[in-house]
């Protein structure tokens, strides 16, 4: 028989697991039912919701805690696209039976861990069982000074095209997730296979220039579904069009010798998604500074193309002055 | 070949789907990633997630407009018992392929209205496909004047026990679902089965009356995991005791029926969850004027019982004195 002054497995599942990752005095150590936040004067919140579901969009035998910190990395990277500063999530996952022990111990590891380095603490979630795939679901708050939100809509006609970081490696990374013998193919070595992997595994968003795109681009979006379909869906809303040449986007060694070993890949590169890099448009007057402030936050910026009148759609081009075209432009569930 | 300026399936359903529902201008038509939103000064926000999963919180054969309704009203109920108003809400859905045409025209079509009739507009989301079961995910944002929230900590010795509408119903409604049977075993008439179902699959979150509870109740939640359970939340948390009659609990006609038939329905109806009614604290000199806003709202408000000193849990006293002992006093997942 129960006592009803005893609590149940789920609230001692949420005060060991989670209760330390609610640092935010209005997250009440999670023993409300909501949390109170009082927003930053004068700031707008910016709104973001994304999940990954086991299966989908990692593998059942990824590490727990890269499952946490890769879905709250893809929430903050949308919130470095924006300009905008993390204030705090709220977490809703779904457990099927069956899991190891120590799952969840290292899934709130590394929940911790990254809450703790991004600054964006736990302010409430919802645990529940369930049938099948473990599902997590963010949703993060961030903020920005009111009105100053980085759109997706606002790019302009002679802005440059910049993108964080190297594109494509996720992408070729789950590709040797599922075929370990591509990496005989493509001659990898050791290091550069790894490299591909992990960042699959792991996304590295860009918060660190979050405050520098907010005051120097003119649009902007986080690479989630690759970057031609990413790109065009900025341009669709900005209306404008991009022109980006091929052998300009930012490339790392294994992508290059994946590329070596086999051109086809380009297509793989430039629309396979999970990049979690930032791709936006900034006025020509602007690069100089925001250059400067990427480097001095240590994230690579490379231009990579120019924001054209005309039709409203990125167009990438190869070095002999053509177009390349895409089976698919982009990621979709649908 | 796609080309570079078509939009995904994805893009298209989001579009058809949930643009319309999408009404605040913050949200960018959910056009951008991320909603940017001022707001109202001088308030604290309110943040909650919770969810539902198909075989877990809902059936399978659920009406899809229910399951859209379910999955926000649970939210919303939170918001009501923290005093606090809507401002909008983020979704996740995670869909398997093969379901109905319709299935999502309906689920949004619901979504729908229940936005307009709470004043709770969508804000942005994030689609999936499920490899399982049906996920729908929402995290609501609500606002109450900086430092007023409604906590569960805060009840103190002689507050009254408040509990809005009728306990037990859903409950009893998922036995009638599992068990149609149960029906005749209960002896209820069609219209209390109807009565029993319906209070299961839907909700009645208690908004109507969120500011009167803001203003005159020292501490509440909503009822979602029994009323036993969670009444003993908000007395462990409050530091203080709860005595309650059980003759004095609401219960619907058809409730009252099933206990004819088997008193020992007593304990699904205390425990069984799902209610989603709110049970506060409110202290004496606060109780006339809660009851008249309560009712002018048209929201049934009945004193269940009295906060005590001593043990910090909730006792369920017997017609003959006893206190009631419960196999299990709340459901938990876990």
């Amino acid at each position: 028989m129960a006592k009803l002054d005893e609590e149940s497995g789920e609230d001692r599942l949420i005060a060991t697991y989670f209760r330390p990752i609610a640092t935010h005095p209005g997250a009440f150590g999670l023993t409300d039912d909501a949390a109170a936040i009082a927003p930053p004067p004068g700031c707008d919140l910016v709104l973001k919701t994304d999940g990954v579901i086991s299966g989908v969009h990692f593998f059942p035998d990824d590490p727990a805690d890269a499952v946490a910190r890769k879905a709250l990395r893809i929430n903050l990277s949308d919130l470095a696209a924006k300009g905008a500063a993390p204030l705090g999530f709220l977490l809703s996952i779904g457990l099927p039976a069956g899991l190891p022990p120590d799952w969840l111990k290292s899934f709130a590891q590394g929940l911790r861990e990254d809450a703790a380095h991004y600054r964006c603490p736990l302010l409430g979630g919802d645990t529940d069982r369930s049938p099948g795939a473990i599902t997590v679901t963010i949703a993060a708050l961030g903020t920005v000074p009111h009105g100053t939100m980085v759109r997706r809509a606002g790019a302009r006609e002679g802005d440059l095209v910049m993108a964080t970081g190297t594109i494509g490696d996720a992408a070729l990374g789950l590709v040797l997730r599922k075929d370990p013998a591509a990496a005989a193919r493509w001659e990898l070595d050791d290091a550069m296979r790894d490299h591909l992997l992990a960042r699959y595994l792991l996304p590295q968003p860009r918060n660190a220039i979050a405050e520098a795109l907010r005051r120097h681009a003119s649009a902007a979006l986080d690479v989630s579904d690759g970057l031609a379909g990413d790109l065009g869906k900025l341009c669709r809303v900005s209306g404008v069009g991009a022109a980006v040449a091929v052998r300009r986007v930012p490339l790392s060694a294994a992508a290059r010798q994946v590329l070596a070993s086999d051109p086809q890949a380009i297509e793989t590169i430039l629309t396979g998604g999970d990049d979690f890099e930032v791709v936006a448009a900034v006025p020509a007057d602007h690069v100089g500074e925001l250059r400067a402030e990427a480097a001095e936050a240590g994230v690579a910026l490379t231009e990579i193309g120019v924001v054209v009148a005309g039709p409203r759609e990125a167009r990438f081009m190869a070095a002999d002055g053509g177009a390349l075209a895409f089976k698919r432009a982009s990621y979709s569930h649908f």
